[in-house]
């Protein structure tokens, strides 16, 4: 997916910086996908490299190896960034987009662990390795799909933010029950904690690291399980009734259009358009559909 | 969400009170869109506050803070009761509403705890806390769309309770069965306890506080967690048939048929029938659609 | 549900008999439904009693008073069993259907303990209590409406039959790999473990009493959880589709036959009759539909 | 199911030859379906067998016999596998096929610890057993409908796979989010080890092994598992939506239309038309379907 609000660069920019920003900022030119292809891979491998960091037993053996990848893939995005910003037509515009905030923060970990030494000091490594994995998040870039997949849920979304505040109003009644049932003594020390231990069994995660012992506590519980099992099936049947519909629709509805008022959404079998009456001609359909 | 069986106040009242009714009964006006708006607050800070007080660490540091707060809500949800009562055309009938009820609950622990101190030595200081928690039922005032999705979900409650008796049936003969298999020695120390895990493994919780150590006491428990999946389907499609049908229907049916063939199916907004083409009459529709 | 293979009894039964099996065996009359709602509460009574004696605390104190009750529900229960044998046409086809067995079950393990009292020395307690626990089925008279879902149910079995078989297939050699990768020393001691382990991860249940502690084990499992995520979507499907169809389909069929052949399942719109060309005359339906 | 790309053996293969390939690669005989039953226990008690092996207390008291029973199936298996050789008129196309290298695992690790005993000093005995467990693998012979199956989830996969990307994304970050928040302290020792927990917090397994202990941790774990639960849906959706319209499909659609009134949409199994009560030609279906 391409930057969808940078224009074109105007004509007078120089041929070598229209060329670049066709192969930085667009997928359709050759050297366009074979530069979107090495960014992906210099991603995941980057990625690979900061996850495999954390590990104790690698990143002991392999400090050096890391740390020579770790700046091999920050000065790639360095330059990326850097070319982005030069050949966008409105390069603070890129900058203060959500693509450009990523950019930035994906290439400062290692510049500022260099330059501000003491930092070490100040903030955990694990901080710093946090940030790195938001590079994760330069690949919607190319998640194209799933702005598809998004825009079918969209529509269930207000329905399933209506059910959650329902559930988190029985799960904050449940929790100070819990709390009130089984005490600090077994483990319920305080009402967010109980809180956390209903989200726990409603979603049937059930990590058992609290667990009810009284006998009320668990016959409390059981209904708590039951219902949630229950209550588990309105989002999946609020998800799924939108998606057999969206299914549904693209089988009733054609492209077919009246010839006299343009009026869309007409039935492939309609003999007269529904809206101004003109009679229709007969609707030819490929016949692979 | 008005107060729906109150009628509005007869014209003997005074102007401030017909007044004051409109501001706090109804929502339409702006001053009674403002007064929802800071009751729907005051109520999300109050049980903030309530569910703060019980982890150890801040109520210890913020004792005070905490007091102060807890009464200016008091003091404040006393008002609106107050208001309530004296502006209601029928007092006693809204003191006996589920509203009214649960409005005289979020308020008497405070002034409970401050008139017989001595309850502190019976009651738990928990229990005046859960009390207070049912203020979040204060917040159902306004959850009008909890109502629409409920009424949506009422037609597979039947259909959920049968399904849930026969879930029962299950879960209690494999409790026994659990209980007889693995015996006190592995922690099932009664048919209880054997249902509560029963139920825990059937709904895929899993806590893991109690689990089977034999070697057919697993194989019965890993029986039961297959068949708990399919049946996990059960209520699923139960809904979700339910939900897909809901959506189905309005957009295909009306009783609208054309004037000059009697062809069925038009759709609401059809001006002109799509089978023959004769400009159709308005159609009009039971305004309670 | 009346017993459904009995014909009444013969001309030459006593009046008596033949009244006392329309109030046993059937429930249209007002005495037969109260004899069953006296019935279905001796039994949930009779299950809390065999429950409570299970929990230690209260069978220790109330021994005397779990004693005479379960003495009591024993006699009732005998004394339905032997009239039920004597009114019924076929004694002997009642005895060795599947109520006759429960309703003996029922029974037998008070007596089995008075009259063999030495078996307590054999067999556990806990086995008498099983077999009285299976007084819940009892219950299965009267559950006309669980026949009706398992009807609707029927349709999925062979499909999800099929869906376990591949299930089993995979949970076998995840279970296998686990037991190489992890070892006895985690844990997974044999394959009927890994088994146990596998399906208990599959089915998200996450018991969490054997849980992989190696790198490549946390990987594996990984894979197996998202997997099991994805695949849990299948009986889900499965089922739902089937009642989405059930429903569905009481709209388009009828109860509609030819008038000349017989043939029925005839759409509401047919004109003509689809198996023998008969020309139909109108289908009147009843305007609630 | 019979081995597809082998065509049937020339005229010039003994006639014996002929008749075996008959037995061996096709069900439609008597004899054909005999062998694949006979095979079919004989998988299903050998991959007993090594379960069994696995299990300690068992293989302990019962060495000989386990070791005569493996020796009985893998030589059983070995004559089947030379017999396929044998009378396959492409033998090196069927050992290079699938179900050639699965047959050829199934006989392999007992010869191999037969001829070359020092391999126990290399290789675990698990992992021998493990390689004997695919023999599981035989059984994809007879699973034809499993086929049927997989077909209709082929049409989700692709929306699964977007949709498992965006869960890793979302994985990645709470993991390293959690690895930051918790910390080694309380056992999130790495990110893998984060992604780990991630994974079975999401996907609602939850063993336990791993939870967060902070306040801020469990916040964030509870929304985790809130949208995990939300989020469950989505797949659920996909394959439910699938399934739903290919139950909608076969009964809806035939390309079948009437000889005189042109009508479409007629079933398969209709003698006459429905509109208008023409005779109809026999409906001829590629044998195919």
């Amino acid at each position: 997916m391409t930057q969808p609000p940078a224009t074109a660069p105007s004509k007078s920019a120089t041929p070598f910086r229209r060329r670049l920003y066709t192969v930085i900022f667009e997928a359709d030119t050759r050297a366009g996908k074979l530069f979107d292809e090495v960014l992906i891979a210099a991603i995941l491998l980057s990625l690979a490299v900061v996850v495999l960091d954390s590990v104790e037993a690698v990143s002991a053996r392999h400090t050096q190896t890391l740390t020579v990848l770790e700046w091999g893939f920050t000065l790639l995005f360095t330059a990326e960034y850097l070319a982005r910003l030069w050949c966008a037509p409105n390069p603070w515009g890129y900058a203060r987009s959500f693509f450009g905030v990523v950019d930035l923060l994906a290439i400062s970990p290692t510049y500022l662990a260099l330059f501000f030494p003491e930092l070490h000091a100040l903030i955990d490594v694990r901080v710093l390795r946090l940030i790195r994995v938001f590079r994760v998040f330069k690949l919607t870039h190319y998640l194209a799909e799933f702005t598809h997949l998004g825009k079918a849920l969209q529509a269930s979304v207000r329905k399933i933010l209506v059910f959650l505040t329902v559930v988190l109003m029985v799960v904050l009644v449940m929790g100070t029950l819990m709390y009130v049932v089984e005490g600090p003594a077994n483990g319920y020390t305080s009402i967010p904690v109980g809180v956390y231990w209903a989200i726990t069994t409603v979603t049937t995660v059930g990590f058992g690291d609290i667990t009810p012992k009284t006998d009320l506590g668990r016959a409390l519980a059981s209904v708590m399980m039951l219902m949630g099992w229950g209550v588990l099936a309105v989002p999946t049947g609020i998800v799924t009734a939108e998606m057999v519909g969206h299914r549904a629709a693209p089988g009733r509805v054609t492209t077919r259009s009246c010839t006299h008022c343009l009026a869309e959404g007409l039935a492939a079998e309609d003999r007269y358009c529904r809206h101004c009456g003109t009679a229709l001609p007969e609707y030819l359909r490929d016949p692979g559909h």
